[in-house]
């Protein structure tokens, strides 16, 4: 059978978002036939218009509504300590904790040999210039994910941090997020390289 | 932390859709940041198009590309054999079986006394006239979904077919889908009401 153009082509389109399979891709689309036309016009703006109005920031390389964005302006905020995140989402979950005060450095991707992306693949230049030419910084905090290709880009940053370092009076912290159990998890269902990071990490109480 | 508002817009959207929370809309948001522009564009004039570039068949009330629509328009097909669904999408579900060659009519909901849906809020009444004027209908097949508000419909709408009939003398078939365990199901995982509609359904092997 074939589908009205207007609705395979809108099917077709959803199909290429992660996580979104040819059914729920459908249902999606079925479900927008029977929204307002303004809701269709706002949304479609919305994606048409996404790149165009939003910049990468040059400092951090978050997504901004300017360049330099908000967070890298922001004189209230300690421009000495850098928090390094893979993607934008991290820095979000991050912002949301409301506990960091320091700016952000994001990488765009993490090392990742099988998908030959390597260091220049991702901002890690940009990080290094940037700490190079600053003096004054205090600490970097590692916050890549806990995964295989998180942690290989945490020890790769490590070593050139190091080295940074070496050559400094006044040398920078380099620190990573904190491993162990999520709060409200349960110990008989952890997974044992959480449960050994958490040993490792254990805190006097 | 204010996000850029272009992208704010984008996850507001994404938002509305069923079955898609918070976190998913801003992780579909973020990752359209990374496409192309022209996939982008397409996107976005498909959604902003969908509703422009389809129309309702007047007999079946399926989304389609015409009106008629392809199948009420199709020779090939038995016109005298109508499929009541509930939904666009079940009518394509079965298409995919390529085993019914008659016509549909979509109810574009069910009876609902909750959501205070009643029998005029769907297109029960344009599916009367349909087949009252058409004296040389064969069976309509009830097809709405087996939960509550499907069995409501289909209820309902035997009760008024029965009444047509009463006055014809060459009398259609009025039929219900089949009920049972699903193919490729286990006994074991199946509810009791399942069970039941298999067992009393069950054929002579």
């Amino acid at each position: 059978m074939r589908l009205p153009k207007a609705l395979e082509e809108l099917i077709n389109s959803f199909e290429q978002l992660p996580g979104i399979g040819p059914k729920t891709a459908a249902r999606l689309s079925f479900y927008l036939l029977h929204t307002p036309q303004g809701y269709l016009d706002s949304f479609g703006q919305a994606v048409i218009n996404l790149k165009k109005n939003t910049v990468e920031c040059s400092f951090c390389h978050n997504v901004a509504q300017s360049d330099p964005c908000l967070i890298c302006q922001d004189k209230q905020r300690n421009q000495k300590i850098i928090c390094v995140v893979e993607q934008p989402m991290d820095l979000l979950s991050i912002e949301r904790t409301n506990q960091f005060r320091g700016v952000y450095h994001v990488l765009h991707g993490a090392i990742n040999p099988l998908q030959s992306i390597g260091p220049e693949e991702i901002n890690i230049d940009s990080l290094i210039r940037r700490i190079e030419v600053d003096y004054g910084i205090e600490e970097i905090i590692l916050a890549t994910n806990s995964g295989m290709e998180g942690e290989a880009t945490a020890m790769y940053l490590k070593r050139e941090l190091v080295k940074i370092n070496q050559e400094r009076k006044s040398k920078f912290r380099i620190s990573r997020m904190g491993q162990g159990l999520p709060v409200g998890a349960d110990l008989e269902y952890a997974d044992e390289a959480t449960l050994r990071q958490a040993l490792e990490g254990r805190r006097s109480y």
